[in-house]
């Protein structure tokens, strides 16, 4: 083995900083580093103040300055930031695990709302942010980028942080406003992504109703598309598993299977230019529905655990690492001329980023509210239109890695005006992160007090081993049972719930003899 | 996401083929054929003849022969074979299972046959296939090497496949001959890596005891601190764990805690030199003897499949990987002028693993039965060494990499005599894993008749939940106190089983308080 490293490190000498590959002392040090973090976060689990993400992101702060000062100033990371890496690696099990622990109930009851924010209320932001990221860049005079780089700008900090918002809220909690802003954070995934592309893609110079309309085309065709991919291949693993009945002769082969087919989910997504996000969210709720009542008891211990641990995994490294590059030495030096430059930059797309949110959430919540004619509880109270609209202001990874894209690409950062536009991308997923990251989970604590929630809050405390064995079990019969009585209060109430119920129907009746299923 | 991984796609096209970056094509192509693969390995399940690994080999072959008519004989591999992929991120999970689900009881009481086995074993076969080969090639004008090749060569294939291993031989059904077998493959690979390095660094004009002596130290310094770093930190994670009561909050962090460590220990051995291979085999050992005990219920079902899952997702990787890259062109048309020489050589090659293997098992199969003095069933019977001296006849992906770096480094594979061993070693790696490894399960079978094992038969068929579930603490408990009778039994006919006596008494009292268990 020292033999294949030895060449591999050698190897490492000759390749550029920015090469993929890493070399066994990084892989040490970040491995090493993330049982640290996770110590850590275990140790501050009863903190009021700061999460887990918070601290792999110190975490990464410090280790970025302690290599910065070893190399004189050089560099400040073990790793390069690197889209593949997290595009490819990272995110894929994150939002997998996401769409397969999410609650069905409340993620389908309010899938109108979802698709509304999620769809709309993106666009609105992106041109709050857009438009006046370029009035106010161009008189105080920041900046000068082209009407592309602006309406990028546009779309980067549109993009909310699903990965941070699994972290400060708890679906236990509050099931509701988890499924509302996460749900939103995946479409709006989707959202950013056509914007990124049709910004690339489109010749700006005569914007026409035609071009808006081919806009709206292909971001229905994503969607459908992307959701569909997801859905076809759980359901294909679901049926392979429940007809040739892996479980017979071992555990091993069907978890493969699963973690195979919703990697692939993705990967196909990334292939066809879709959003691998939408589509392994909708694969993992496939597979949660359906494939994982054909799966053998342990193999449904292990899936359910295993998902969440890869997941964890992957989160708290992705704090850390953008953490460790929030350091990078070269893309301050660059601005170090005109300091004030990316603070005000940052401050004011902060501010941009606080208004078109607002001005995203209170109006779309204001029309489903309209929708839902009756006094139930599924309005959106003020209370709650506050949290959305907190909880969505974290910005991360997503945001970074397009930055990167647009401001970084081919390496001009050289460009004083891409170099601003990667340093305020920074400061401010690390200010989100940090400050607002921070503040949501008192702002629910105090907001929503734990006490109502006692009867589900046991479900996020696997102490006894026998009560979280049989909890997936448990967990999913009261959500069918419950889900059937409040469907029955509700059809004529609201379409969707009446859309749910026939659905159910379906399920009961065609879906679940065919694809397994409770 | 689709710009992200546009963008990497774009990268793509710049890079050299033998970069490490890996395109998404190849990505959906590779996870789709491992689907693939497990869909055939468990429809073949029940066949006699051909095992999963030849499965994922022939899928590879034909995957190769396809992309070969594709780019019209341009390249055969989706990607390259690359050392780094393998050591770093294959083998690991692999070993660590295996010394994970290891039945400790065999594997420490013949741990001094293995001891022997392993280590002067290995260097007798390296020293006939490297004499051997040279006098032959020589004679026969194959290649001409230097004498640093020609051992290189004993090296590349002393070292057997602990991964074909795990497939053919089954540790319920024949626990004695499966931990002397593979634990042998774990101390031979330590040796391979000792000799390959020892080759590199010695001077080998002027060999005199004193380098025969150094080399001695390196090799025994080389095997306690790999072993020591291993159960250090499998201690230091047991201790976390038991003291921090991580199960407490969340089943994801002391998984993941586990997972970490566990490569950690790897990667911190390959930093070092030393072999990862072993330190990762004993870490897994002291991890199910200690950790797997503190952690909770939901927890140990977890890491008892994930773990195989992991492992059984790179083994069949591996084996569909060298199946691609045996018909890499460029290696054949090299040598296309005189086909019959890496055919010659394959041949010598070959009978001389045959000799070398042979003289190594025999030998020292009758020296382990001296030092047993009593009549009991622990001696090898001439069956059992037949077994032995032939399941240990595969080469694998140990001896590919091994073979690439000696010989394909820094590309001048040009060279006819480089391309010549290149060629064979792929040739002995198809050779051996197909005829040898499909020929072993039937030997086994015939030789040892599964009914005398129906006992233990059990613990192999996970097929109904509950049994399956408790499987690991029943299948441990059973070990614990059969080992207690048995030790009682022996404790005078054998000094192993005496100091095994010790240990139990010392793990009680001392060990098991400390950092958990049982």
């Amino acid at each position: 083995m020292g033999v294949g490293l030895g060449s591999a490190l050698i190897k490492l000498g000759d390749l550029s900083s920015d090469s993929d590959q890493v070399s066994v002392e990084s892989i040490v040090l970040a491995v090493g580093l993330l049982c640290v973090c996770i110590l850590i976060g275990h140790l501050l689990e009863k903190a009021r103040w700061i999460n887990e993400s918070d601290a792999a992101l110190f975490i990464g702060l410090f280790t970025g300055f302690i290599i910065l000062l070893k190399t004189h100033g050089k560099s400040s990371r073990i790793l390069q930031f690197d889209e593949e890496l997290f595009f490819i690696y990272l995110l894929p099990p994150i939002i997998f695990n996401a769409g397969f622990q999410v609650k069905k109930k409340h993620f389908f009851r309010n899938f109108m709302t979802i698709t509304l924010f999620g769809a709309a209320g993106t666009l609105i932001s992106f041109c709050i942010i857009s438009f006046g990221a370029k009035l106010l860049f161009e008189a105080l005079d920041i900046a000068d980028l082209e009407l592309r780089d602006y309406l990028a700008i546009g779309a980067i900090f549109s993009a909310t942080d699903s990965v941070c918002t699994l972290q400060v809220l708890n679906q236990n909690e509050t099931p509701l406003l988890y499924s509302l802003v996460f749900g939103e954070g995946v479409v709006n995934d989707a959202t950013s992504v056509v914007l990124f592309n049709a910004i690339q893609k489109f010749d700006l110079s005569q914007i026409n109703s035609m071009i808006v309309l081919k806009f709206v085309g292909d971001f229905f065709y994503l969607f459908l598309t992307s959701t569909l991919l997801g859905v076809m291949i759980g359901l294909l693993c679901a049926f392979i598993i429940k007809r040739l009945y892996f479980g017979r002769n071992s555990a091993d082969r069907e978890i493969a299977l699963m973690i195979l087919m919703a990697y692939l989910s993705y990967i196909m997504a990334e292939l066809f230019n879709l959003s691998g996000i939408l589509t392994v969210f909708f694969c993992g709720i496939v597979m949660s529905h359906y494939t994982w009542h054909n799966i053998t008891e342990q193999s449904r211990v292990t899936t359910m655990y295993g998902f969440e641990t890869m997941s964890f995994i992957g989160e708290t490294f992705i704090f850390f690492y953008v953490g460790m590059d929030a350091l990078d030495i070269e893309k301050w030096r660059l601005v170090s001329s005109s300091p004030w430059k990316p603070i005000g930059a940052s401050a004011i797309l902060l501010g941009l980023v606080l208004i078109g949110r607002a001005s995203l959430v209170f109006p779309m919540s204001y029309l489903s509210n309209l929708a839902k004619k009756s006094k139930n509880d599924s309005k959106l109270k003020p209370k709650q239109q506050v949290t959305i609209w907190w909880a969505g202001l974290m910005r991360g990874a997503v945001s970074m890695a397009l930055a990167y894209n647009q401001f970084a690409k081919s390496g001009h950062t050289q460009e004083p005006g891409n170099a601003i536009m990667i340093t305020c991308t920074i400061t401010i997923v690390l200010f989100s992160t940090v400050v607002f990251g921070s503040l949501t989970k008192p702002l629910v604590r105090s907001m929503f007090p734990r006490s109502n929630h006692q009867d589900i809050m046991v479900s996020s405390e696997p102490s006894s081993p026998n009560s979280s064995l049989t909890l997936p079990l448990l967990a999913d019969r009261l959500e069918s049972e419950g889900g059937d009585v409040v469907v029955s209060i509700k059809v004529l109430s609201n379409p969707t719930h009446t859309l749910h119920h026939y659905w159910k129907k379906f399920d009961k009746a065609i879906m679940r003899p065919v694809f397994g299923g409770k």
